[in-house]
């Protein structure tokens, strides 16, 4: 999955490849890393590996703004950010050796530190909500529906509330279950499916056969960026005003265009469409395909009768209404169903270990990267990881300390930023609860992969805004307690996440504590000033511009819900999205019961993930169909070359996305400067023309 | 060199590279052929060869066409045609071979049938001067030129008398040198490199080993065939109409789109670009920025002074004028230079020989391809090809009793076709020259691979044109002249060439004779109704038009030079095109004066062609900018990958060639069914937009 509401799984497949190879070549990985001096925890945070999680952290920080202000789909990132740090890091000291004045060398311990910072600092770019919750507060999004936008329940978006926001809330999450960690790393062992890829990638690049790959890998990355930037570029000059430019270029023909079908040549998300997994892809061009293919047809031919006729096109009493709620009672209840399987397998799980005792891990898919066959060596590995995981202590006391400072902070703060709204004790009933959510996501993702924090966000919308009321600014309320709990699960499960990373390329826990920290502390300063900056320079959340950020239309839809009851949406869409909302739910249990029981063909792999069908319900399918030719051109890649592939794909991938989001930069600051491309490249049929 | 007026050249490193690698592996080829029999001549012609050799001379007709139609750049097609000849025989009897029902095997002196076949055919596609001379007489050629459009200077093109002409002169030239084929083969050993080339493509493709790798580029070369027809079967749906679609991209901003400086995402010319040597593209671009980019606007700076402000664009007495004739005036020095050193470098080369006996070749260039160090070997294969070289002959008497047959046919049909404009005895005197001049041209091509033949049509347009005059049609005469000219040398130095690759591969002299026939009979039924077919579709000679065809501008200005002398430039336009004349001249000699003294860096190869620097002249720098995207990304890959590129390079090439060039035909058909696409992808300035 690789919506933005899942957003840190995945990308596990393809590093794992990578270090499959590795793996393959040397069955225990310590005694490789034997003679290589582990460094003391105060050595493993450099200045150097700091300076390069803020190059790195501004880079992405400025892919994911893009991302979610576009289509909301952020692909997993973390293998780029192993890379690049590596990378950058990899040449930075090659350098010094040469002119001799290298003190320290570049070991997998800081290479951890860097993707552990980038990632906490990409992470808060996308909980931080500022294109979805937050967004959803600005008037410029109320504007689009017609209930609920009296002052009340509209925030104008400032930089200063959204710093002191972000700061707030953004560092508790860390001290939540910071005390499980020997309970879920070592205890439990659990997967973390994704962290474990990352150590594996770290690992395989500091063999010194697997640095020579990684350089490879860099170049074929470094190569990509350069391309896609240089094609945005290019794009920009003949995007003169709106429905120019290769952004509206109608491949499939005007009327596809029109239902938003056509390839826009947008290289985020062919390279998207290349580290998301096949079948993302499939559902979101399935979701288009029923959405704007047969559905929104069907119901437009209603218009006049379900809905009035001369209403605005973004009125959410019209068409558009539609498509917001389907899209929401999907997600609701995919979300739902999640949330529900993962308490269930969660309970069960932990009762099993109950009862059979702590060694025993029958219930729990075992471990399979972590343990070798050749059980000898795998006891190697697992008493240096031990005793380099227990070495350095997080004290308890000190945790918990944190977080009830930080919970009183908030409840002081961000009552004063709400002006009211949302009350201390709102504050205080999040904080209580936050603690087992928080568990609960970090288990599940360490089981499964998949981390609900936004599934979360969004029950604690509809719970707030209920609480709160209409008339008491509910909507804007809800959101803000969205953001609240949001942040305390997606970084507790990223933190554990890291946690793992670190336990398998023997870095200090208390290095990745403080990665985190600083990480998290690097996103808080970046993220509002490069949403600030998209913000100045483009009318966000405009459904038809540029940056339509459908979240935050959605987000406010969930808000909206939870205040008004179903009162604003119109006819018979109640029935629809019910429909929708069980859909989703059948889904996804015919996958787990296929998954269970048809062993054979294994058909459940081909059942479409409703959470990614519903994303295009809003937007319509031209990034689905960008993400379907890099799934196509991946499948191509692999069916000719299959380790090349394997090797350079997600580098590629990354390259493409990283080049395109950075060219957003120089493009938004020549439309600051109001300096307009030059040529128009317009697409009329032929009987205007 | 790959521009119209030396066609036949070039393919040869690309090809001998591929059988560079069978060449190493066999010292001597016949040894391994040893157990293979030779088929008797007759059945070296079979119907599958012939019915191979009708289809792929379809392609080739139609792929000549488009090009001679659109900038005249005429890349060498004989390993396009080798390969597509291997590939469908190959299948076929592949094919019929699983049934159990092959009754005789595909031999190598079948290919060379086929290739023979094809390459004749589309050699009259070229020297019919459907959009040189030919299309020169045309009305709407003439209507260009405000001198000499008196309904005398000008022929309604018919289908009828197109045919006509064409059979009365094209098989003659046939005829003309055969008797000398022993002497230049056998005794002079001359080496005709292209020739040689397509004998060691063939007999690597006969090889076991060789026909894998064959397979494998037939497969590349489908691939990019697919590609290439697809992408322009896309671009067709947003051409709308005039200025609309990819041909009108401005890839580097408008203002330099108006200078004709932009990538038109013609893929015909990007393969193109591939095959041709790099300074053949250069070159292009080289005459591209000095024409346009300095020379044109310098002299549009003296509009008004030089020539009338109020002039049509396409006037030639205004800046179409320069453009015209100083194109004329380079390419006429370059083939002046040309046509002299050729004969003092076959007077030199012949005196040579005289002097020191026929068994020395010192003076001449060794046959490196052909001699292997072994002598005993070497004495093996030669003996061999002797052998089958003298086998079957043709009587010395048949050829000359055919020459003189023809002859007179041509003497009585052509006056009667141009309406006595032309008399009997301008053909007698034409007839009584040419035999020399085919001799000439032959044996220069051997020496040195170019065939002059559209240089003797040019000087045959100045002096018959001058002989007729203006008043007596003396510009349609001197065309029709060039016809009859072209046609004999071209075809004679065709057939040498052909005999040479025979040679190579054993296939009878017969046989060689034979299959020219039938090759040159099918060029002559498909050329007319391939020309026609674009005729009547589009507006051919538009110079702003898809279909410039700038050589049908260019062959009426030359005979207006013949019948009107300088009298018809505009001011100063004789003054600079002298200087041209001189310029093309002395880069020559400057070459070859470096190539002889400079041996060091070899400076001579960075010198740029007149000939090719002429044809931007007039059509502008787009298709000099494909053909060096061509030229990069050949560049790339065989920096990446060398002997991937040179094995696979061409076969890809061929495929961009062919793949838009067959979808002109669909798209004639729907322009002719008045079938209009759909959309129009126009390209405004942001300020009109």
């Amino acid at each position: 999955m690789a919506s933005q509401d899942h957003h840190d799984d995945d990308g596990t497949d393809d590093a794992s490849a990578t270090s499959a190879a590795a793996a393959a070549v040397n069955p225990s990985i310590e005694q490789v890393f034997k003679n290589i001096e582990v460094p003391p925890w105060r050595k493993q945070i450099t200045f150097r590996s700091v300076f390069t999680s803020a190059v790195l952290s501004f880079v992405f920080n400025v892919v994911v703004c893009k991302l979610n202000l576009t289509t909301g789909v952020i692909p997993s990132l973390n293998v780029a950010a192993g890379l690049l740090g590596f990378g950058f890091v990899k040449f930075y000291t090659t350098l010094v050796q040469k002119w001799g004045m290298l003190k320290q060398p570049f070991t997998r311990q800081e290479n951890t530190v860097i993707q552990t910072c980038v990632v906490a600092s990409s992470g808060i770019a996308f909980s931080s909500g500022t294109a979805s919750y937050m967004l959803a507060m600005s008037s410029r999004v109320a504007a689009q529906a017609d209930v609920g936008n009296a002052p009340i329940n509209v925030m104008k978006l400032e930089l200063g509330w959204i710093y002191g926001f972000l700061f707030a809330v953004s560092f508790i999450g860390l001290f939540s279950i910071v005390p499980l960690r020997k309970m879920m790393i070592m205890k439990y062992k659990l997967t973390y499916p994704s962290g474990t890829a990352t150590a594996f990638l770290i690992n395989s690049f500091h063999t010194p056969k697997g640095a020579k790959l990684a350089v490879k890998q860099v170049r074929a990355l470094f190569y990509s960026f350069g391309g896609s930037f240089f094609f945005a570029f290019f794009q920009w000059f003949f995007a003169a005003g709106d429905g120019c430019g290769f952004s509206s270029f109608p491949t499939f023909g005007l009327s596809a265009f029109k239902k938003r079908f056509y390839f826009d040549f947008s290289s985020v998300y062919v390279g998207a469409g290349m580290i998301c997994p096949y079948m993302v892809n499939i559902s979101l061009l399935v979701g288009a395909v029923l959405s704007w293919g047969i559905m929104w047809p069907l119901i437009e031919q209603k218009k006049g009768s379900w809905y009035s006729a001369d209403l605005k096109p973004t009125s959410l009493h019209g068409i558009q209404g539609y498509r917001v709620f389907l899209g929401i009672a999907t997600m609701l209840g995919d979300g739902l169903f999640h949330v529900v399987y993962m308490v269930v397998v969660t309970t069960a799980s932990f009762l099993a270990r109950k009862r059979s005792g702590p060694k025993d891990s029958s219930t729990v898919k075992p471990d399979e990267d972590d343990e070798s066959s050749d059980s000898q060596l795998a006891n190697y590995d697992e008493k240096r990881r031990r005793e380099y995981f227990l070495k350095d202590q997080i004290p308890n006391s000190g945790a918990a300390v944190g977080y009830v400072v930080l919970a009183v902070l908030s409840m002081i703060v961000v009552p004063i930023i709400f002006q009211g709204r949302l009350k201390w004790y709102h504050i205080l009933v999040a904080y209580l609860i936050a603690p087992v959510l928080a568990f609960c996501n970090a288990y599940g993702c360490g089981l499964t992969d998949w981390s609900l924090a936004s599934n979360y966000g969004k029950i604690a919308i509809l719970v707030f805004s209920s609480w709160v009321g209409l008339d008491h600014g509910g909507v804007v309320a809800g959101l803000a307690a969205c953001g609240v709990m949001m942040n305390i699960v997606s970084t507790a499960s990223d933190l554990m996440q890291d946690f793992k990373t670190g336990y398998l390329t023997l870095a200090s826990p208390l290095t990745m504590f403080l990665s985190q920290v600083i990480g998290t502390a690097m996103g808080c300063l970046m993220t509002p000033a490069v949403f600030w900056f998209f913000y100045k320079a483009y009318p966000l959340g405009d459904p038809d511009g540029a940056y339509p950020a459908p979240y935050g239309l959605m987000y406010r839809g969930i808000a909206l819900l939870g205040v008004e009851g179903f009162s604003s949406l119109p006819k018979n869409c109640l029935k629809l999205s019910i429909m929708c909302f069980f859909a989703a739910i059948a889904l996804n249990i015919l996958t787990e019961v296929l998954k269970h029981t048809e062993k054979k063909w294994r058909i459940y792999r081909f059942i479409p993930i409703p959470m990614c069908m519903a994303i295009p319900f809003y937007l319509g399918g031209y990034f689905a169909i960008d993400m379907c030719v890099g799934s196509l051109i991946l499948f191509v890649w692999e069916w000719n070359k299959k380790q090349q592939a394997k090797v350079f794909g997600p580098a590629v991938a990354s390259g493409l996305i990283c080049g395109e989001s950075l060219w957003s930069v120089p493009a938004a600051i020549l439309a600051l400067a109001g300096v307009n491309a030059p040529i128009c490249m317009k697409f009329a049929s032929a009987s205007a023309a």
